[in-house]
């Protein structure tokens, strides 16, 4: 488990002011690792950290004098840091990281030495500068489904059970459902999205057809990045599972919800989803969220869990306090200067199992976890009204579609589901009294039309 | 597409005895890919042609004088292969593999001069002295589910409709289903399989326990090795599909019955199939295979096929005459000396969706595939009674458990689902009047008893 040191204290400053706006995502006790380069430069991606508003290049820093102040496993974590993907500083466990951030947040808070800032000032970029790509290599990608909330709603409206009785399904109490996504259609936050084709049934047809997706949702989700991995054939228990798990960052799930719609019974998901899933740049570690862990949510009516899904450190602070957001913006607003909608606002607390259980899980039969996978929270949804992370739950399944007010000279839009042009972006951000407030950054993607090599007329 | 020359002259002989066997998998008509070293050498593991008994080690051919007698894409092509893992041949394509495939054949055939050939021997290690790992780095690994048999007989099994309603679900006739597999758990043949631990419900209760899986099983498929792969949100059309395929494998998709039964609503599988998932060590090429294609399998009450999964190369010979099997071989008989017991005979004429067709659906929706990317076919049962590719079709779910006769001092032994200690072996092979028989040698594995480390008394 990540515990509390003088990295989390909530009076410490930077010495580059930006760092300590009150309004940014990345403080000094943030410290996000991400992958990047200038932004068309054609230069080898390398290692950085973000701080207010620049990245502090680890490649550099790596070559540097002043990693000759940190100890040995410091520079080491920095050098794996350094390269075109973080998995080989995942593959190094908490030790590696913890000694890397000491050692970073000793270089970038405001009692730094002034030949130590002004040797940093050749490391940073303006972040507005610089280009991502996805911050590991991600060998599998797992999806949970861990929200009971989005699990009743959709539960509700795909009549999965029938009228009356718990939209629940009876697995959902005793285990983090999940099944297997696509690593290779991951893409990082910017990317476009192209609306994907295939086949689906329309609402008032036995026999599907072949179109482009009409019915295009997002999926507001948090990303949990693995570290050291394990051997296949032992899993790991629920004790260690946070030993294997590094960071955090967001993820928008894409969903084709036609094509998912027909396709996934009986095996689950495939073309609903393997399309494109974004991540954001940003990975924020396990060990800078200490400050916001909360308790397991259990409710009243849970069964008693399974010997391999239980322990005093997840019951007592398992779970993670995290604000989480999502935002519509459309050509048509984009272009009349009008502001984003937003679409979502709910909290990470509200999931019914935890990182360290999904984990746990996932291994629990043998599966190897390597340093770098990635495995999806699940939508995220709240009780609340306000509180869906998809567009199916917000205009029920299309029936009732979201009205975006008019601005300025931005007219009045409607959406079932999403249009072309439409751009969906991602917030989260922790915050709480005695703690300092750190953020994620953005996790954004712009919806493309759809590309069909069958239509007539195409070359 | 592929298509017939030389290479598959069923007169065509080797100058190396071994592989002009009638009853061996490894003519100079197949010379299927691998990736191998000397067993126990702790050397680099490189790529390999396996030639009768033998296997020609394609890192020392690639350095070979007798590469200079080939067109420079088929050296390059052999340089490609000779590593330690084959994505490099695969990304090049089938211009490339059919120029090394000639080249090869040119080499082994027995009018390859005699001091081709005593160059060639040095290069040779008996098959009996090498051990492989995977010839390909998955990037990742889909499951299918193409099998009318298999997906009728275990609806019915399932109960997944209602009595007397048709067990076979209303998309399967519409499109290839699949679902996304776990690539880090695949392993090489002769990997051991531990049994997982996990969650399910006993047969009359709703509260699920965790334990050994009690229902173990395999599942006799094949595993197709992806080719160039496809830019993001850009379709590969079927009729350019094949150009996408490599090769051709065995695959032992080893499946936890209760486990799966128990999660798998309404994702699909996931720990039910994640423990591990056996591979061959020989890839057979697409290009070996065109002497035994035949027309797809369309049965008289299948809708008309969506645009996208239809041409006339498909009709006529997208589907592919490969017989296939799988034994049992139990620790007991092993021990006695008896001889292993047929499971399954089948063949893959069956399915009733092609290759091509399931990559052209893979991709529709702008899904990128990568070199050494491998779809499962999904279980390969006939409609016959010993046709079925599973334990669970084979015993009706374990309530008719399969008998074993007593053989020699092998006790009579029952199987309502796999045992520790038993050892499941896949075979494939082609054979048709004027053509060479060719073999995918085999893929098993033996499965390992479960380890629970929350069970009392362990350290």
């Amino acid at each position: 488990m990540t515990s509390l040191d003088h990295t989390h204290d909530p009076a410490a400053r930077s010495w580059l002011d930006s760092a300590n706006d009150a309004a940014g995502d990345f403080p000094v006790q943030n410290l996000p690792f991400g992958v990047f380069r200038r932004t068309g430069s054609g230069q080898a991606w390398r290692g950085g950290v973000a701080i207010g508003d620049q990245v502090l290049d680890l490649d550099l820093l790596a070559g540097s004098a002043l990693m000759s102040g940190m100890p040995g496993i410091a520079a080491q974590a920095a050098q794996a840091a350094s390269g075109q993907a973080l998995n080989p500083l995942l593959a190094m466990g908490r030790p590696a990281w913890m000694a890397l951030r000491h050692g970073l947040f000793a270089l970038l808070r405001d009692n730094a030495a002034l030949t130590t800032q002004n040797a940093l000032r050749g490391m940073l970029l303006a972040q507005s500068d610089v280009e991502h790509c996805l911050p590991v290599q991600v060998g599998d990608y797992t999806d949970f489904f861990t929200s009971i909330d989005h699990c009743a709603n959709t539960g509700r409206l795909m009549q999965v059970v029938g009228s009356g009785a718990d939209p629940v399904l009876p697995n959902f109490r005793w285990m983090p459902i999940a099944y297997h996504g696509r690593a290779s259609s991951l893409v990082v936050s910017g990317t476009p999205v192209r609306r994907p084709m295939g086949q689906y049934r329309g609402a008032d047809s036995s026999t599907p057809v072949y179109g482009a997706c009409l019915r295009l949702d997002y999926e507001l989700e948090l990303g949990f990045v693995v570290g050291p991995g394990n051997d296949q054939g032992s899993a790991i228990p629920l004790a260690q599972a946070e030993a294997h798990l590094f960071g955090v960052c967001l993820l928008n799930d894409w969903s084709a919800r036609d094509i998912q719609g027909w396709e996934m019974a009986p095996l689950g998901p495939f073309l609903g989803k393997n399309f494109a899933t974004s991540l954001s740049p940003w990975i924020v570690t396990l060990d800078a969220l200490a400050p916001y862990r909360c308790a397991w949510r259990r409710d009243a009516d849970a069964p008693e869990p399974l010997v391999y899904l239980d322990d005093a450190g997840v019951r007592t602070a398992g779970g993670l306090d995290i604000q989480l957001q999502a935002w519509l913006q459309t050509a048509a607003r984009q272009a009349a200067g009008a502001s984003p909608v937003r679409l979502s606002q709910t909290n990470f607390a509200h999931q019914y199992w935890t990182p360290a259980q999904m984990l746990a899980h996932h291994s629990v039969g043998g599966c190897n976890l390597l340093p770098g996978d990635v495995m999806g929270s699940g939508t995220v949804s709240g009780p609340g009204q306000d509180e869906a992370g998809t567009m199916i739950e917000i205009t029920c399944a299309g029936r009732q579609p979201l009205t975006l007010p008019a601005e300025g000279t931005a007219p009045s839009e409607s959406r079932p589901f999403l249009a072309d042009g439409d751009s969906v972006t991602l917030r989260g951000w922790c915050q709480r009294p005695g703690a300092a407030t750190i953020g994620f950054g953005t996790c954004t993607g712009t919806v493309l039309p759809a590309h069909d090599p069958h239509a007539k007329g195409l070359p």
